[in-house]
C-alpha cells in the first residue's frame, strides 16, 4: 500500500535524492511530529507536572520507523490531520511499555501545536543543509568570478549586444544574489508552536512558562506568541525560499543562454543526454533549476495568501500551507545542490567571448565613440551620426568604423588611429573589474541590499 | 530506498486514499510512459515498419511493476527527464526475452513524445473519476435543491442579512458550479503526443500517418500538430482543474458560514473530531476542500506561465509542468471525493433558519417595506423613513414593525395589518422557487454560462 | 484632482493608446454601468411595469461624460464599490429632468446587478477587439507559415541544435496557438447579471422573466442564474484571457531566441532604440508581450481564487475581481496589438538559418545517421558509434563526417556518398512541410485541440 | 487624451483618494524619474565632471507637470519604456534655458538606470506612509488589547466553539502581525540604480565613486553591484508589500466574522450602505482589506518570478514588475489606511461575548472537564465519558452539565459544585491576559519571529 499514489520523486528531477528530499518526506514529518510530543512531554516533566518516567517513555516510542505512515494519512481524513491517528497510535506504543505514561502523551496540547512544531522542525534542519550548498555555490562563483574579473565578453540587453561586461562581473552578480539569498535563509529563525485548544495555553498551568520549555527542548525559537493564526513564519519562509529558487533562476537563466548553440560560451560540466540524439550535451542543471524557478513563485503566493487566517484555527488556510511549504524546501534544496554542480563545473570559453565582441563589426561600442565625439560635435549630433552609421554599419554588413569612416565629420574630428583604439571591446569594460573586486569583499555575513 | 523523502499523502488529507491519488502516483506515471511506448510500437507494426513480434515483445514488458521506480527517479536526474532511463530499462527487459525487438523500442520518439503522452493517459484515466465524483454531487445538491426549494433562510451578503432566499436556491446554486465545472473536464480530449527530436517527426516514414495510428493506440486524441511547445492541452487542463476545485470551494465556503456554532443551519454528516476537545464536530470535508481551493489557482498560474515555451523544447518550462499538473489532478480528485460525501450527508436544520429570519427584527425585509411604501410617499423619502427606522430599531433593540410604528407618515400610508404581512420574512423569498425549478432543468450535459 | 494618483498607462506601454485599454479606462466603465441602468429600466417599461417616458428620461442622463468620475472613485469607499455614489448622481440627473423618473432609477436592483452587468459589457465590447487583432495575427503567421513551409533551420531543444526544422512549422505552430486562443475567446457568451439584494429578485414582479427582458436589453447572454457568487462568466474570462496572453507569449519568446544578436534569424520590422546605446534595435513588440505573459498568469490566478465567494455576497472575493480583470484584458489587447506589428513586420532570414544549419558540423542530424546504421549495426552499436564520433566532432572541432570517417565500422556500412548525402541538414526536415500544409487547413472557427 | 483609458480608482476603492495612490500615480513615477536625472547631473557636477550650471538647469527642469505625461505614455511605446521620450523632453526643457546645459542631461545612463531609481524613489516615498498608518493601527489595536486584556468571547476552530479566550488576545494577535510587517517593511532600503548601459558604468570616469555620490544625491542607499538583473530590492519590497497586505488580512478575516448578524460581537465604526437595502451596515472598511488580501500575492509572486531575468536587461522580466510593484504598494497603502479606520473606530460587544459563551450548554469548556477527571479517572476513560456526554447534550439540547450528571461515574468523581465552577466558560481563558500583557511589552522596533 505504501506505493499506491505515491510520489517518489519521479517528476521532480530537481530534488530526487537530494539530501532535503529525504529531510522533508513523509517519514521526515513524522519523526518530527514524534519529536514535538517528546519535546512536549519533556518540557512537562522538567517543570515538574508530569514524571520523569513518562517523559522516557515517549521519548523511547518516538520513533518513525514504528508507525504506518499511510496508515496515518489514510486516517487523517477523518479529523482533517495527522496528528489525531498520530496520537492515537503514539498512546497505544507508550501504553504497551508504560500504561500510566501513556496518561502524559500530547497532555494540553492541539493537533496545530504538533504539526506546527513539526513544520518548523523540519524546516530547521532542512534549512542547513541549503544554506550548506549555498555556500559552496557562492564559493565556486567567487572563484570564477575572481579568475574571469577581466574576461571581456559582449554585455547583452533586450537580447541585443549592447556594451562589453566581464564575464567575472556576470559571476559576481551570481554570487551576489545567491548571498542575498543565504542571508535570508539564514537569518530565519523558525519558532516552536505551543497554545492548546485556541492559543490560551488553558490546559497547562502557567503556560507562558511552558511555552519557553518546550521551545527549547525541540531547539526552536520561542514565540512572542502562540502563532496558531498569526502565520508570520510561515510566510517568512515562503519568501525566503521563493526568493532562493529566484536567485538561482538568475544564474541558470544566464548559463542557459549563455551555452546556445551559436553562443556557447559556457558549458555544463557535464551535460545531460538525450533519448533521441546522440550528439545532445544539454545544460541539464541550468534547466532544472530553471525549471523550479518557474515553480517557486506561486507556491509562496499560497502562503501568502494563507496569512488570512479566520478565528483561532482557519478552516483551509492551514491546511493550504502543508504541501506548498514542503514542495518549496524541496524546489529550494533541490536547485540549490544543482547550483552547486552547476557552479563547480562551469566551463568558460573566453575565446568564444573574444569573438563575439566582434560579431557587431564595432557596434557594440557605438556608446564608446558618441561620447567621444559629444565633445567635439555636440552630443545629439554624435548621436544622430552613430545612428546613422550603425544602421549602415548593420544593413550593409561593413563594420562600424568602415561606416564612420564615409562620415567626413567624424573623420575630421576623430583621427583614424584613435577610432580604432576606441573601438576595441575589450578595452571597454569599464568599471567592470572594479565592480568584481567590490562584490568579492563581501562576505557570507555580511547583509548588502 | 522507496521511503526516502517520498510523498505518501500525510500532508495531503484531501486526496489521500483516493481514486485520483492512485491514478496519478510515480507508479500510474511509469505505467503510462510504458503504455505510450507500447502503443508507439504497435502503431509501427501496424503501419507495416515494424515486426509484430516486435510489439508484442513490447508490450509484454510493459508493466510498471518490473521496474524501480525510485531508481527511475534519481537517474532522471542525468537527462533531466525519467523516459531516458525507462528507455534503457525497457530495452533492457525487452531484450532479455527478444534481442531483436528491443532494436525497436522507443523507436523515432523523444522522450518528451513519450512523458507527454503519459501525461495526458494520467489525465484521460483520472478526469472520469473526478467527473463521476461531480455527477453524484450534483445528483446529491439536485435532491437537496429540490426538498428545499421554499425553505427560506436569510440571504447574507457582505456578511449582514440581506433579504431572505432559500436554501434550496442555494443549493442549486453549488449545483449550477458543479455542472459547470463537470462540463469544462469532460469538454476535454486530451491528445497524445509525437514528433520526434524536434516534433518534425523526421525519424518515422509517413510521419503524419503514424501521428494518427498511434493516437489511436493510445486512445487519445489526435492533435493537429505535435504540441511539444504549444502547450494548450496543459493549459486547459489547469484551468478546467483549478475551476473545479475553485466552484466546489464554493459551496465549501458556505457550508462552513453555515456550520459556524452561533448559525447552525447545517451540519456535516459527521464531523472530526478533535485531539484536544471531545466535544468537536468539525465541518472537515468542507475545510478539506477549502484548503484544496487555496492551492489550486497558483498552480494554475504556473501552467499558464508554461505557456512561454521557447524554441522546439524549452529548457525549463516544459519540466516545470510536472509536479503542478499532478498535484492539480490530485486536489481536482480529492475535492470531488470530499464534494460527494458533504453534499449526499449535509444535515439541514429548517427551524435554525426560520429562527435566523428574526434575528433582525424585520430589517431583514425593509427593501420590501420600502418599494410598498415608495408608490405611496415616493421612493427616497420612503428610503429616508425606514433608514430612519432601521437604525432606530437596530440602536433600541425593538423590531421593525415597532420602529416604524413610530413613524406617523408609514401607520398612515400602510395599515398595520398590511405592514405585519409585509413583514413575514417567509413570503419574501421572491423567485427563487422558480430559479430553483429552473436550474434543475439543466441536465449535466447542457451549457449553460 | 482627475490625474492625482491616476495611472494613464505610463508603467504600462504594452497596452498604452490601445483600443481595449480605451475600452476597459474608468470612463468606459462608467458609461457601462450607466448602460446596464439604462437597460434595466427599458426593461421594466418594456414589461409594463415602468413608464416608457421614465426608461427615455434615465437613458437621456446615462452618459459618461455627465459625471465626475474621480468623485465617484472617492465616494465609493463609503459603501465600497462605485454604483452607490453613481446611482445617487444618475438619480439627481434624470430628477432635474423629470422628477417622476427618478423613482424608477435601479428600481429593484442591487449594487452588483450593475457592476457585474458592467464589467460583462466592458468584456463583450473588448473581446472583439482582441479578437480582430489575433486574426490579423493568425493572417499574418499564416503568410509566413506559407512563405516557408521548407526554408529549414535548427530546431532547439533545451537550447541546443536538435535536428532540423522548417521555419513555417515554427509560424504554423505560432499560428495554431493563436487560433486557440481566438477559440477560447470567441467562445465566451459575458452574461447580464440580475439578482436584486440577494439574488432571489425579489423587488420585482415576474422576476425571470424580467432577467430575460433585461439581457436583451444589454446585448448580453442571458444566465442561467443569477450568478452574484456564482462567478464562472468571471473565472472562464480569466482563463481565456492568461491563455491569449501566454499564447503569444510563446511566439514572442521565439522571436526573442532567434533575433539574438548571435543568432539573428528574424528581426522585427522596426526595432525600438535604446537611451544608451545608438545602435541598438531592439526586439521592442516581442518584449512587451513577453512581459505580458509573466503578468497574466497571476491575475488569472486571483481570479479563479475568487469562485470562492461565500454567501449571497461575498466580503471581499467579488471586490478582489475588479481590477485584476481590467488588467488581463488590457494585457491580452495590448498583448495582440502589438503581435500584430510583430508578425505582419517580421523580417526572416533564410542564410542565416542555412548557416546555422552548419554550425554543428553535422552533429544536427547524428539522429538520422544512427537511424541509417541501425539496421546495418544494430542500434545500440549504432548509438555508441554516434555518441563516440559526436564528442570526438565536437573536442576535436572537426565535423561528425571527418569522425564517423574514423570509425572503420561506419565506413564499412555507409559508403562515403551515402554518408555525405544524410548529412545534408536541409533534406532532414521530416515531416513539416506537411505539417505546415496540414495545419494551414485549420481556419480560424474550427476547433482542434 | 489624459483620460481616455486612464484608471483614477474607480476599481479600487481601497486606495481611491489614499495617499499612496497620490504618491504612486503615474505623475508621481514621472517627477521620480525627473529626480533621478537631476540627482545624477548633480553627481557628476560634484565631481567635477560636468557643469554647476547644467545642473541646476537640469533641476530647474525636473517638474513634472511640465511634461505631457500621457503623451509619455504614448511614446513609451517605441522603445519600450518611457524613459526614452521623457529624456527627449526633459533634454529639449533643458535646451530651451540652457542649451550647453542639455548636453549633460541623462549623461553616461541608461534607461533603466532611471526607472529603476524612480521606482525606488516611489517606494521610498510612499513606505513612511505605510509604516505611519500601521503604527497608528498598532497603537489602536494596543488600546483595544489592553481593554479587553479579560473580555472573554468563544476562541472558535474550524469555524466551531473551540474554548473560550479573551477579546485582548485576538487584539494582541492583530497588532503583532501589524508589528511584524511594520518591521518588515521598516528594515528596507530601496537602492539607487546606476550602471549604465550594461551595468559596467563605462560611461562614466570612476563609475565605482559615481555610484556612490548619485545614491547620496537621491537619498537612497548605495547598492554593492549595479542591480539591474540582481532584482533582491523589487522583490524585497514584493514580499513585505504582500506581508503586510496579508498580516491585515488575518484582522479583517476576523472582523468579518466577528460583525456576522449572528454574531454581532465587533461592529465597524460607521458601517457601509447599500444600494437595495436601507437597513445595511456592512464591514466595508474590513471588505475592502479582505479584497486587497486576495489580490497581493499573486502580485508578490510576479515580482518573485521576474529574479530569472537573464542577461544585462532582460527582454519582458524587467517590464513586467512595473504595474505590478505599484499595485502592490497602492494595495498595501490603501489596506493600511482602511485599517487605521477599522481599528480606531471598532465597536466591540462585550455582553454578546458572554452570551456566546453559553451557545454550548458548557461544551466549551469540555477540554477542561476532561482534564479535571483526568487524574481521577484515567485520560482515556475521561475523553470517553466526555465525548459521549458532548455528542447527547448536543442531541438533546440539554446542557453538559445536565447530560454529564446523568453519568454516574463524572457524579461520582465531581461534586456538583466543582463541576459548576469548572463550567464557567469565564474563567478559564489560560494564559490570555498573561499573554497580551507579554505581546504589549513588544515595540514596534523589536523584532519578534
Amino acid at each position: 500500500m505504501w506505493d499506491s499514489g505515491a510520489d517518489a520523486g519521479l517528476l521532480s528531477p530537481v530534488r530526487a535524492g537530494s539530501a532535503v528530499e529525504a529531510a522533508t518526506g513523509d517519514t521526515a514529518f513524522v519523526q518530527a511530529m514524534l519529536d514535538a510530543e517528546a519535546a512536549l512531554t519533556r518540557a512537562l516533566a522538567e517543570a515538574g507536572r508530569a514524571p520523569a518516567d513518562a517523559a522516557r517513555a515517549v521519548v523511547a516510542a518516538a520513533r518513525a520507523e514504528r508507525y504506518d505512515i499511510r496508515g496515518l494519512a489514510l486516517r487523517a481524513r477523518s479529523g482533517g490531520n495527522p496528528v489525531i491517528p498520530l496520537v492515537a497510535d503514539l498512546t497505544a506504543a507508550v501504553a504497551a511499555e508504560d500504561e500510566a505514561a501513556a496518561e502524559w502523551v500530547h497532555r494540553g496540547a492541539t493537533s496545530q501545536d504538533i504539526l506546527d512544531t513539526a513544520t518548523m522542525l523540519v524546516a530547521a534542519r532542512a534549512l542547513p543543509l541549503i544554506v550548506a550548498d549555498l555556500d559552496r555555490t557562492a564559493a565556486a562563483l567567487a572563484r570564477l568570478a575572481e579568475a574571469h574579473r577581466d574576461t571581456p565578453l559582449p554585455g547583452r540587453t533586450l537580447t541585443q549586444h549592447a556594451v562589453p561586461t566581464t564575464f567575472g562581473l556576470k559571476a559576481a552578480g551570481w554570487r551576489a544574489l545567491v548571498l542575498d539569498a543565504r542571508d535570508r535563509l539564514a537569518a530565519l529563525r523558525p519558532p516552536a508552536q505551543l497554545g492548546g485548544a485556541a492559543g490560551t495555553l488553558a490546559a497547562f498551568e502557567d503556560g507562558v512558562g511552558l511555552l519557553g520549555r518546550f521551545a527549547a527542548e525541540t531547539g526552536l525559537a520561542e514565540p512572542g506568541l502562540p502563532w496558531h493564526t498569526l502565520r508570520t513564519p510561515v510566510a517568512d519562509l515562503g519568501c525566503a525560499l521563493a526568493f532562493t529558487v529566484g536567485a538561482l533562476g538568475k544564474a541558470a537563466a544566464d548559463v542557459l543562454v549563455l551555452t546556445r548553440t551559436e553562443i556557447g560560451e559556457v558549458a555544463e560540466g557535464s551535460g545531460g543526454g538525450s533519448s533521441a540524439m546522440p550528439h545532445k550535451s544539454n545544460p541539464v542543471r541550468a534547466t532544472l533549476i530553471a525549471a523550479a524557478a518557474r515553480q517557486a513563485p506561486a507556491l509562496a503566493a499560497t502562503l501568502l495568501g494563507a496569512l488570512t487566517a479566520e478565528d483561532e484555527r482557519p478552516a483551509g488556510a492551514w491546511h493550504a500551507e502543508w504541501q506548498p511549504l514542503r514542495e518549496l524546501l524541496r524546489l529550494a534544496g533541490g536547485a540549490a545542490r544543482d547550483a552547486v554542480e552547476l557552479a563547480e563545473s562551469l566551463r568558460v570559453f573566453p575565446d568564444r567571448m573574444t569573438d563575439h565582441l566582434q560579431l557587431t563589426g564595432g557596434l557594440i561600442v557605438s556608446e564608446r565613440i558618441t561620447a567621444a565625439l559629444a565633445p567635439r560635435l555636440g552630443r545629439s549630433r554624435a548621436k544622430e551620426l552613430l545612428t546613422r552609421a550603425s544602421r549602415r554599419a548593420a544593413e550593409e554588413g561593413t563594420g562600424l568604423v568602415a561606416a564612420l569612416a564615409r562620415e567626413p565629420e567624424v573623420a575630421k574630428a576623430l583621427p583614424a588611429e584613435e577610432l580604432r583604439t576606441l573601438t576595441d571591446p575589450s578595452a571597454y569594460t569599464g568599471a567592470a573589474p572594479a565592480l568584481v573586486a567590490r562584490a568579492l569583499r563581501r562576505t557570507a555575513h555580511h547583509h548588502d541590499g
